[in-house]
């Protein structure tokens, strides 16, 4: 059955095997309410690395019961960090989650060649799936946070990766729409390039189990009456789940757009990993922050 | 007094003298009506170049009177395009408009270096005043439809192009958000570096009547809340009046994104031309297209 809502995501990984989370650096106030919240529904069990005293006192502060939690007591961040990878690397926990330290020293540990979780040449991306009460599902975007300005491999992977998690929903043949400004094929322009190769990829089987249009723009990837004002004929029209994105800075202010005006919410995740790795904004809603948890459960099942 | 919303354009714009806006290849079912309100409005006269007989029959299609309009019967599109041009370059008329003729075909004569409308060295350029429901005032964005990767002169013109329309819209120092997937400054990113020198040059007087800060996110720039989350300290603080955009896709999904998933209206229109002038997209709501020349008018007043 197709998930349609980040609800229904939710009900989904109720009735999964529960997962089990590694926080690294949990004495975290940005995390411990959905973290709890993922406990007290059933979908995880939470193993909080960091500073015991002061997780005990955020979760105080919280009205959180600190019990519901394993918690591993490692003061220092770095090295809470370092041993929730190992914990995830060696099978000890599903699904690896970012709590109080900086993310780059975070992603450091996580790409760690020999002791991190990303396979040597695997490209890391980032796909969310948004879902927004105007449209008639959810949209997985990409690439929202990680690649700035993706080259033709790494929007290979990127495609892949959201396929790969619209497959996990349920799409059984997602619609890719890889996303411009226009429709007009531009031979100079590297993104027309790399979105007919991909295209033709997709055509030949090399790249699987999707349809795929580019360039179109978000009218016609998301709207079929554009489509037909536009007078543009493609198998997308108007019914997208998929938006590959050119360039960071348009799928980041895409979203951001449709989160503040459109009233979204989000469940995202890093991509390329071994495990699933969870990498919540703080400025998310607390809804989402719920969401990306349990899309990491999905994702992990 | 500030022009808050596009119906209060329209209302400013009704009290101004009639402009009079010419039509090349106004043959054109796209323009039509909502060049009918404009005359029906009292906001403008419409000079319709093209051929008179196809004009009337498209008038008569859509039930609208065609002795609103004056018709010149040119029934070649390029010549009816080069005489709309010569007419608003020898002020026969304030504002020219795309009918039927192509985008390429249109800006070709706009273009023109002896008999065109845009200044030795001008800059073209594009922005949109949007009108969202969730955001508590007319947001200003740019570069939605012409420059696909500004440099640092570009987005110097964006800047001032914005600044100049805000002001027309009685917003004396409109706040500029240089929009980036993230507050930090990555001194090898060429986007952060040009947001640099305009911060600096805004600071120093060289861009002027404006506030500027970047980069910001989508969420600094147009949400407090997201300042204060994030620790940003930002003279914007999440109440932006202009949005500049690093690059064409960007801006281009953003305000999209709001016209199809924020209940979105828009005016818009290109800058850097001696004279204002209107090309609307065929996917443009009937609202969108109509505000679009009131905009016209404002700035042609």
């Amino acid at each position: 059955m197709t998930i349609k809502t980040l609800d229904e995501l939710v009900e989904k990984v109720k009735n999964l095997p529960k997962r089990k989370i590694a926080v690294a650096a949990a004495q975290d106030p940005n995390t411990i309410s959905s973290a709890a919240r993922a406990v007290n529904d059933g979908i995880a069990e939470i193993i909080m690395l960091g500073d015991k005293k002061i997780i005990e006192n955020e979760c105080r502060k919280l009205d959180v019961d600190s019990t519901l939690f394993t918690i591993i007591d490692i003061k220092e961040q770095e090295a809470a960090t370092k041993e929730s990878v190992r914990m995830v690397r060696e099978n000890e926990a599903d699904v690896l989650m970012k709590g109080l330290v900086g993310t780059d020293k975070f992603l450091k540990a996580v790409l760690d060649k020999e002791k991190g979780l990303l396979p040597p040449k695997a490209i890391m991306s980032y796909v969310c799936a948004i879902e927004i009460p105007d449209y008639h599902k959810l949209l997985f975007v990409t690439d929202t946070a990680v690649l700035p300005y993706p080259n033709l491999d790494q929007k290979i992977a990127m495609t892949n990766y959201a396929v790969k998690m619209a497959h996990k929903f349920g799409i059984e043949k997602p619609k890719v729409a890889l996303i411009g400004a226009s429709e007009k094929v531009n031979e100079n322009n590297q993104n027309s390039i790399d979105y007919a190769i991909i295209c033709k990829m997709v055509q030949r089987g090399q790249i699987k189990n999707c349809i795929a249009d580019g360039p179109l723009d978000i009218f016609c990837a998301c709207d079929k009456e554009s489509c037909k004002i536009k007078g543009i004929s493609t198998p997308i029209d108007g019914d997208a789940d998929i938006l590959v994105f050119p360039n960071l800075e348009a799928c980041n202010s895409f979203y951001k757009g449709l989160m503040l005006f459109g009233k979204g919410e989000l469940a995202g995740l890093i991509q390329g990993t071994t495990k699933p790795v969870v990498v919540m904004s703080r400025s998310e809603s607390e809804k989402s922050k719920y969401y990306c948890i349990a899309l990491s459960c999905l994702m992990s099942s």
